[in-house]
């Protein structure tokens, strides 16, 4: 694991009780993964982290070219830890580090931290193999999105208690398939806490405006490359309750897993219920984009894993983006 | 330091980076101080923790009275690294643990986190000492406090990028006494970044509705007991800024420095300019009731620091409360 | 009058005081035309009803085509109560029926009801003739929309006091052409108590986004077919009281009259003050592809109703669209 | 049964399709109960329903001192149809009548309807018992209450759909004790779905401020009776989700079960998650006050009804207060 | 007239167009009157004034005490103008004086102005008479006031063009008795276009809360004096339309005319449509306590002049507090 | 100088502290300037004059024909006063005039008052010139924008207290090219307080919604005609925060300076925090089509200044659009 300009051992990867990451939430982040053990969009995924270390002003030294370089060299250099059939997922934190009136106080270094972690992306997907098939039944929790005036979800960072609450909330209700879809204070459909939302309607593919949202990296994916190549068209728009209930499809995309099928809302079936034909569509173009079965390599890792019957946490597994 | 039942070395008081602390600013804490090395309201600040922890879900075991214990404990064992003349900061931080699906991936035990440490005052009020002569400015900046249906201030938690995004915005001004002083999203006054506020206006302490805001300990200690110590009538009630800036005086409470003059808002002085009689009567009264002259131990320890006349960044020392 | 399978004497269609619709204002519903004893854009309705049945989750087992067929089996049976120059109304209601804690206790079958009737059109409409001519001065009451997040107007409901409300506070107002125009709690233009508002300005035809409204038919054949047949631009967007009063041209569109041209806002003209031929243009060709003079036939309803003289009160002809 | 003067039976109570109750949800109504068949705070009730109506701006000619009397008249009617052990559910509701438009259309009279109703309060309560001991799980959804601006909940009115919209959302739950718990737009806690929530908090009975919320008599009974002859203090404040997890007890009031506890908040115990001391004493003080155990009544008709054990719809039976 | 340290002709007393004034309604004022020739409340009508210039920052230079002395001076040099039955009004506009990029461009001196008139009372009350007897019909607009946090209203300021837009909305119901009373953007009532407002619930008066409104010198002489001395409890809370049209009574304050019964609300009588009992025993005080029967001067003036017959603008007499 | 029909000396021209725009803020206005002595869309100023006098009801007799005959005159009447280098700024001022109260008491005539004076655009531009090579930092104050709802600031009106107060704000700001950009209550980038906002993004130049901004005639050349003529695609989108710290080049547009690049926000840059190339373009593309070098022109002006170099205070210069 890169810490700082140094790899060591993942059991020392820890950040000081002092440290803003700790103190105020005061991180933000990125997460990739790869395709055949080739990493996707990693620059755009480090551009984006150079906009929210912008946004919260860290002054980091190290340029996104850098970045992008101890990134494949924290790859390289955990290779042979990683299973043959393994995908590779990246998690870059950067920190602003020890808070000033600690600094000589404590025996840690002052200045931002910047941690890469690479481990293998089934921890992360362990269990959504059958969401492939039956959907995710999204939930509209009492929890709301937090507006980008005052806590901006474009910054990747990791003050979001808030969707930890909207998870627990969700987690309440019968059903291993809920996933929360959060509202922002205006009532338009925002997002998921991991992951963006899509409707498909009269055949186009509409998405909310990119306002009180992460602006995802597979999101602008199915927007500007898989719609036009599969010639569907595609907008971005403000959406309610109403037009997801009564869409014809609907489906979520993450980095992790790509794409899912959301086949109801609150319990009651979009379209027919069933994972619709535009979203499969979508899957198997993004797959054969990137030379993976994705449906088939995520249900191979559920098959291969042991505690995979109990089934993750129903907020565990949906942490990331 | 107290970490998970042991003792262990500072520098091994670090948290994991799959932590859920560190991933999503999922921890709750308390700040505590001594006067004369008696912890002040510590049963207070335990009571306020544990309704944090309420709100948040967290599933601790540990109660109330054992957690008492542990933080006095941990005084003790600590006890002879301390200077005679400092008092005891404790830091008590509850995180929820390693995130589920990391749960045996990495070599981290899974389950809630109790962290204690203690730290000498000091580090954290150096500098303040002339405040208490020439009082804050008070700066209301264009960040303003999340609502408490959005993510509630009252459960004291680490999800609060945004205090320090405000922190930032005011150290844009000119002046090194420049606090920030947050709005909420209705446009009253909540409060500081790690602070409550009160205005004195006719012979009345007023200070904001406890909804917006964490509801402080030493903000109770003034309505409940010293305002009737002194026979000053106090009030909670929505505030704005034509209330701060038509007051007769102005102050802030906090943990580490109890009481501090407002003297301006947004560099308009408030009342005289100069800090009011019962801002420091309340300061002098709270001094007599626990034994220690408090801006003169402040001011002692500016004048013993070495690095004090640089002063500190002027969002650092205000991140506790 | 079909009532759950039957078909009952109109003054036998009532429903039970324990019925959800009149204990919740539980009830979903339709109002359709025809012109020429040609039922218009029948499907349409019914696709929003089971749209509306959807939303508030109704468990009507009947199917849209099943609907569709008892609709025309209705105007059938009342074909002979019709004058040879009426149109069809068509109402169809839908409640959930009898709360059940009332099950078995009174004499009334549990189950939603399905309700239709059919009457002349010229019941709605009398008295509207002259308005093709004079035009509509929009009044914006006090009295706004309520958000869709609250309880969606997309929803074709029965719990709608507040444009009774609205209807009230307008009838305040001097003149007999008073209509009002609410906003949404956002300050936009939102629609009328019964109908779309839609302005013509420089050559393009515009009408609020499909937010907080009901998604009127008369409204999408306006931006779907007219407008394009007419080779004329047309835009949803956010508008407000100055694009009103500032716009060249405006009207409203509702099922009973199809358009009605607006002349003023607040008393204040719009445009030079009289129906514009962007306006007039959509009426002529809307009557011209369902063969029917529109103003022409209400007019002459007008002419031969005993009691048009008086004028209905101005918020009874405005309640279905 | 009372229906515009004259006594008819239950069946033929029924209000036409054309009424403005069911196209606008324009009716108002209030629900009463006795205790040992005498009536309880008639007047207040009546009182009530007249500002209703005036609200609403029905033209009712009938005083309010002649509606007491239809009341007890109707109540003396159907007296011999209740058990020995029944009390008198009396149901008003004062609809404005026939939309004008269709009056000499249809074979009904226009002009106000004044319908009242006596039945059987254990129609109400069924299934209630036992909450008397575990309490209600308070659960807030995602609908949100109608701020009083739009559509005033102070106005006890029958366009309501959205609370019955919050019961369903809280029926996808698990358990048999969750009720609706709805916030306003402000994000404070306002109101059931059919009754009024309190909390007590430092030996203080606390409910929210009169404002988002129908003002209830039995709500007005605990602050203005039983609270003082207790002895035990009462406030009207603003509160949040905060404030009731960390309450020490909580309870709801309605018309048909007086006060109920509630012991949880969306699934987490609120004090020791039992009925509360505050609260058992205001049972037993308002029993004693009207000379029925209130609790063992109700205990009482749920043990002798068949139907009981698979108990009612979660959102049956709370629409009355 | 007073202008800047001199007395000149009133048709002197006029701002250069590039004064800040009429750039951006850059201005504060007070409006005093006398009884029997004696200022009434002048000290605290400065304070208020010196309240705003410091909210604005406008730099004057001119001590309170110094304002106090010359608004004096000004009276006494205008008294010979002024008929034996007239009171003096007072109007002090304090601006901040030519914007600086045309300093020394056009023949104005920089600087701040202060305008000090002197004209007799009647102006401002002409044919307010009979609304003593009839009382006020408040009417709401659409038009909502600003609140505090955008552009406060506690600053007596001259920005304010949206109380004219409310006025003129309001002029065009049917009746002259009409004046417009202003929810706030929360939806309660705030206050009319130039006077607060009161209700009298069972046996309180009840007037909004300090926040949205002026806090005008006869709303605090109502709150502070004529209430104690006539032993009726007064609260401020936050009231809405609901408590207005179900209050006993209502009225409104304003310097000009002291207090006004308000009869009605939107034409619905509040009480029994005539001017209540509190109202009354309130006006008679206020005229005790300064030697002058207040409706009996007014009604007077109204009697004597000329033009009182066709009666003032709707929206022109209520300008001024 | 022309006032109501007149030429006038410029000390005459003075409005009496009676009048309307000096009791409400009841005026709206307009300012041009000219290329080459030449008026720049003159016609389009007036024709939003007119719509700012429809939108606040100033019944004016005189035709926007006749307004476009006395501006012209007016130019004439005074092209003598200027030197060779200068460009004429009209500035046309309209008035409800005298309140109708003071009629006949004072020596002003009743009606609107239309006053229209010219000057050098030299004094609005002073000091400007260095900002065509080192940006504005736009700096987003505390102060909000009022939304259109409440205030229109598409009405061109002279009620806008609040614009100074944010310039207050900001000139507390260190630099002295820090000029304000206000959000609306929303949260969006909405204008400046004389200026309207654009930024440039992947090649797209992207403004505000015309919603809670002025209309700019300046923004609307951009939009309509110099990116067309460029062939850069542009759009009118709600914006934030995010969207300008991560664009590729932000300016501010205005009649005085016509375009001002914008190369930073609260200090971070914008881009590389030069001006960028698009911006470049777009002045030198300006400059073109009315063959003036702009930057050059307003550089020449401040080298000839002898009070250039203490610079214009920091609110002054930014009053004019």
């Amino acid at each position: 694991m890169y810490f700082n300009g140094q790899f060591v051992p993942e059991t020392e990867a820890r950040l000081s009780i002092y440290d803003s990451a700790l103190m105020f939430g005061d991180m933000v982040f990125e997460m990739t993964r790869s395709f055949n053990r080739v990493q996707f969009k990693l620059r755009e995924h480090l551009d984006r982290l150079y906009a929210s270390i912008k946004m919260v002003r860290i002054p980091i030294e190290m340029s996104v070219d850098e970045m992008e370089k101890v990134v494949c060299d924290t790859i390289q250099a955990n290779r042979e830890c990683f299973a043959e059939d393994d995908e590779h997922r990246v998690m870059i934190d950067v920190s602003r580090g020890l808070l000033s009136i600690y600094t000589g106080m404590v025996g840690v270094a002052p200045g931002p931290n910047v941690i890469i972690a690479v481990f293998p992306l089934r921890w992360t997907v362990a269990g959504m193999g059958e969401l492939f098939d039956i959907g995710i039944n999204a939930v509209i929790p009492a929890q709301r999105a937090i507006p980008a005036e005052l806590l901006d979800p474009k910054i990747k960072n990791r003050s979001r208690l808030h969707y930890l609450m909207a998870n627990i909330q969700v987690s309440n209700y019968e059903g291993r398939n809920n996933w929360a879809l959060l509202l922002d204070p205006d009532g338009f459909v925002a997002e998921g806490t991991g992951d963006n939302v899509f409707i498909v309607c009269r055949g186009e593919i509409v998405t909310p405006e990119p306002r009180n949202i992460l602006r995802g990296i597979s999101r602008a994916y199915v927007l500007e490359e898989l719609g036009p190549q599969l010639g569907i068209a595609v907008a971005e728009r403000n959406i309610d309750r109403y037009d997801v209930v009564t869409a014809d499809e609907a489906f979520m995309t993450g980095t992790p897993f790509s794409i899912l099928p959301v086949t109801a809302l609150d319990g009651q079936a979009i379209g027919n219920g069933r994972p619709g034909p535009v979203t499969q569509a979508l899957i198997e173009r993004w797959g054969r984009n990137v030379g993976v079965d994705i449906p088939g390599q995520i249900k191979a890792w559920d098959a291969s894993r042991a505690d995979a019957a109990e089934g993750p946490s129903p907020y565990a597994f949906r942490a990331k983006r």
